[in-house]
């Protein structure tokens, strides 16, 4: 993962739109779905005439576009919205956090959605932005992922109260589409967090070090994309617009609740990861020190019985011990003595 | 423990009730008791007819469920008493943290209770949720605990205010309760920390060091849980709502005032521990730094002699020494000269 | 030190009182003084009719009662003055935190003593609450110490103002008095941790570590009780209330100033302890790398050797080594050599 | 880097200048764009003349500095512009932290240009002040880079809304042009810190500890600089200034934003350190665990053989085993099977 | 230092006078100097009639007192102006930490001067205090240092505008003396840190460590002093007294930016050092490290091959191998390729 990219070269005028993700080729496709409580016409790949077509009529128009590096169709949007150039600027902007803004005409709303990489462990943010007018909302997708499929459905079958409210209602389904996806991460990363809590308190092996620190490794980056959606929709709850109707409030309240809880959650998998990297260390001490216990009680043992061994095999001609009956014997009631004294010295010490 | 579930499949309309909890095949029980300061009338197991019955009355009603894992009788009590669908959702959604959100004609608490789990130090956290409405109060219990015994007791033989007051007060009574569980668990938790104190000054083993990550363990979730407690009883506490009387405040404050209590004892716990950590962790280098002192006491006391031993075993037909009368003694000579100059040096440098 | 007792039996009604305290067998002794300007009576060992007696009287009447383990006489101290169940309750609740309730015409408060326990070095903190009514004050002490004596004797001696000012004069002198106390046990804190990183610069031992964690376990608990000082003096200042004259607020700002150096202090002795706790520490590993570098040099001086002289002390019939003249001789340049390489060596890399 | 050096001698009176930064002999530039919507002129080197000329006309006049160090030049622009003494001495104390003062007439901007020192790898801060009347914006520059050149060539090309904005607008580029800087800091620093991560991963050397302590000191100044840049940015934004319309509210909250990600950057940078000096630190203590291991290994192997052998080199007169027929065999099924239990034993123990 | 001194003894009435600073036998003296624009009249040690006569006059009347522990002089000073007895305790309180009491007819500060000690790296702390009345100044000095020495210069010579300014400019001028002298003490304490820096980069020593100790105690008691400075600038910044004159205002929020940049870069002293004693600490780490690996290498290499040599130098009667022609350079080929494994070994394992 790229850690950070510039958003722009030094010098460039502000609103300046310059493309810092990820360079593909597939083409940008722009989707739309019109609709009121009686009717959805569905437009998947739209032209600038469809959206005219669709904003001229009385009903909801969300208009979508998946990929944002053709930055000549971006620009077409902005201008056919007359969307404010800062705001262009952080649209393509994919690095840019979270953040709300207000253009009296419109709300601008910048997302970050998580997903965890296909065969990776490690967390993939796409950036998501949403421009909420009186009578239309734009989403602009950095990838081509079907995040906002669900939504879409709900909208198809006329499930729930989707179909019968306004914009901001369906700013709200796709905000709470995109903190969805944050409760599938913590879910996963939770059992992930078991598995190295189990482990650690069996045998932990240096690949239970490197599992915590992936693990903390990605908590950084959750925490990093998720205050910043805390502040958003916090801020976007306080708003008095006219945009924002106070019915769809409760349903605000209740993704900020969510956005909480899954902070609640990062907080928590912090504490139980610096526990158990704790532990963890604590159990290398503890290993090293009985490590060196053995160390020591074998030299300590066998060190000076072989200096003594030595002694006797040196080579003087006059050496009385040599020559007597005994001696033998003797030698080994000594080994014996000092091992026993020595035993019982390491039991007192609790080493053995 | 699970440590985190998410709450719904992704996509689902907001209201989506899913139950995340432990599966279990206890029927649901439905119990009711109908007071006010004249009579009290109990229905252990209640019907729909039952629960109209007792609204109609002029009295207090409280509605207990126990288990929420049948979504069905869940969603007729939702439809009987018209509760927002977030509610229900929320209801079922056991992971959910304290809150309270207000819905005008009734206030809606989440609460989570604290178990010790039967056989094992481990904690369990019971999702409690109350509907306090103008006369009558809903409370839904994950588990079938008889957590609010001793308040069904108190309302039975009239002891205290509780049957002269209204539905507020019954409200204040059950968080109490809840409350109060938590002083429980924090005594058992303060003994076994003076325990773990007592043992970490005396001898402490990696079994001390396992108890500390333990209980380090547990009050991270107590302090996930309680944290949210607090906010919500405190927004309880400056709510001006008219379902909540102004002489219920007082009660109100004093369960705020516990739970202050509670999270200043947590506090204290976690410093006590790091404490015992820290002081863990340094016994355990002083204790390395000891075996450490004693193997180099010993390999250095004997490791030269040894080698002199060694010297003198050699086989070379001319080595002028092995012919001399007193080669032998004054080999113990130099053994015990480069011996008491070690043993000065060592004493001088304090390792022994 | 008991860490944490549960404040009654789960189930009782609120306002039930239990004592939590040490069990005591002294009686309960209740004192009064009676005084304005001119005169002053004192009832050492006062009855019902004492104080009824008193409280008739255009005077400030001071009622304390040394001992809290009697409930009865507790309890009829409450009804006499009409005392609300909840803070009859706290009266008894000896492990409750420092906090002020306003009953109107009353106010509560609740204090912590602090002393060194007698014969150790840990500390005792004695509950002390105070109820100040508009001409009377009742203070409740959990053990029989004399900690307001030097009031008892201002006011018998009639120094400063203190006779010609009203109850909230009286309160804010035994406020005063209790954050004396704190000061006094700073001193003596102060004077062991000069004690302590005196120790840890020359030659620190395990029982330096073990006096830093005495001091910091300490520590921990005079922070726990302090800071509750702080918010109830300051929600004090801040009150709008009869009972408290404007011309006792600057008195009372003072006694905040001195909680909040009570505090200023205690973070300080935090910092320095756990900057003397890093020093032991890095002094820890410091020796054990002396230590480690005295075992390598020896081991690494003598082992190669010892092998030499092992292969020479070899019993193989042919080693022509064995037959040559000089070969001793060569033996003992082939050790000086190495010798001298080794500590040249280990000049180099600073170890000697 | 200097760390930090004292504003001025002591006892010199408010508003006396002392230049802290560098000494150098290159001479002070001034040097003037005057402009509006329709003409622009450029003095490369102007003089006094040219600002009260330029002054004179209707148009915005932006005089840069570049070099503070000549006292004399920088007190005659004060006096010019009748500025205040002590925002005189804050031009020239290059240490200052950034801020902004409000002068009624003028507001005074400190700002901290960061660039990375050509050779080396370690932070180089310019102090820059700006001066925002209501038709003139002055610019002093601590050295002679040029920075900003891309307004300027903005200004001259006419491009965006530059020409036809006023002296705010300027401003705003001027702010905006610095903080753009810190983007391509933190963007090369994100590439180290991706490089000593996967150099952590795999065989950190202590070169990687270097980096990363180098790294995390270039973090501390960064935060230290941008913090303030933070308050200063904040509090232009929140002042009703008549200096400052509105329409540049919405640039100004865009640098604002900036700042916010840079700081979001820098704390994220910070954790990621943290958290790799954790996995090194862990990662040095698992090798000296298995270092330790091999030793254990290898002396418990062969020390209590080496003591057989050496007992049966011992010459002594009476030794019966030396006698036996097979004891040469003997000796080596003892050491097999000594050897082989030890080996079972350390198998067993998980060291090999 | 004295860490901390008990302000007064237990039970005296409040404002009852207690200097605990250090004993001295020097005389207090009183100097005056009573000036307005057109004159000044200095009165190096002045009478209580002196400054009778000064009040008198129309002009700003400074006085100093160099010495509080001479109580009754003080005192006298009291009754003159009529202070507070609570201001009188505080001001011979030597350890109180800085504050602002307004008393409507004055205002008192304390502030706490830095000087280093003479001979030692430790700090000195000074009690000065100010009361500020409408056209007089008190300031009360612990030590008989010449702190004032260049604001009285500056009245005699007249510079500046402090000749013409009131009584709240000549309390700031005094103010911004006192926060002159903390940047003196952080540029010497940034000189260590760039020394200490520098050693533990190259070859760091125990010392470098006592240095990092020494430092950090010293940034403790700096932390401790300053914070108490903001909160008391900034309070009497925000005061509404009739005391401080508007114009004065932008001087005292100068000197408010001088405290908050000497707090910035304390905390980024902390940053450094705490910076500096990790990498200490990895360095000790890496150290103890490379020995390890010098002993297991030397070890692992000599101790097989100990053993095979004491093998043959046993003494059985019966070992085929001693008898054979080329047993001895076989072992040598032994020797050799055992020897050329391990070290093949350690290379691969980079232990070379």
């Amino acid at each position: 993962m790229v850690i950070f990219k510039s958003k722009r070269k030094i010098g460039l005028s502000p609103g300046s739109m310059v493309y810092v993700g990820e360079k593909t080729d597939e083409p940008v496709k722009i989707s739309i779905m019109d609709y009121n409580a009686e009717r959805l016409d569905e437009f998947p790949e739209a032209t600038a005439e469809d959206i005219k077509h669709c904003m001229a009529e009385d009903s909801v128009t969300w208009i979508n576009l998946s990929g944002i590096h053709d930055l000549a169709i971006v620009e077409n949007i902005g201008k056919q919205f007359d969307l404010h150039p800062l705001l262009m600027e952080d649209i393509v902007n994919t690095h840019h956090r979270a953040k709300i803004d207000d253009y009296e005409n419109y709300l601008f709303l910048v997302l970050k959605m998580v997903f965890r990489e296909p065969e990776a462990s490690s967390l993939l943010f796409e950036h998501v932005c949403l421009v909420i007018g009186p009578d239309y909302l734009i989403s602009f997708q950095e990838r081509e992922s079907d995040v906002f499929g669900p939504v879409r459905e709900r909208l198809i079958k006329a499930k729930g109260r989707i179909r019968k409210s306004g914009v901001d209602y369906l700013g709200y389904a796709l905000i709470d589409m995109i903190v969805d996806h944050y409760y599938v991460i913590l879910e996963q990363m939770g059992e992930e967090i078991e598995a190295i809590q189990d482990e650690s308190l069996g045998n932990p092996t240096t690949k239970t070090l490197n599992a915590i620190h992936d693990v903390r490794h990605r908590i950084v980056f959750l925490r990093k994309t998720i205050w910043p959606m805390r502040e958003m929709i916090s801020s976007l709850l306080r708003k008095e617009s006219e945009l924002i109707h106070s019915g769809v409030k409760v349903y605000l309240q209740d993704v900020y609740d969510h956005v909480i809880q899954v902070i609640d959650t990062v907080e928590t998998y912090r504490d139980l990861l610096s526990g158990t990297l704790d532990s963890y260390m604590s159990s290398v001490s503890n290993k090293m020190n009985e490590t060196m216990k053995v160390l020591t009680v074998m030299a300590t043992l066998f060190i000076p019985l072989t200096f003594f061994a030595g002694i006797y095999g040196m080579n003087f001609k006059y050496m009385p011990e040599l020559e007597w009956r005994y001696a033998y014997p003797a030698f080994w009631v000594l080994v014996i003595t000092v091992f026993s004294l020595m035993i019982w010295w390491f039991k007192n010490k609790k080493w053995l």
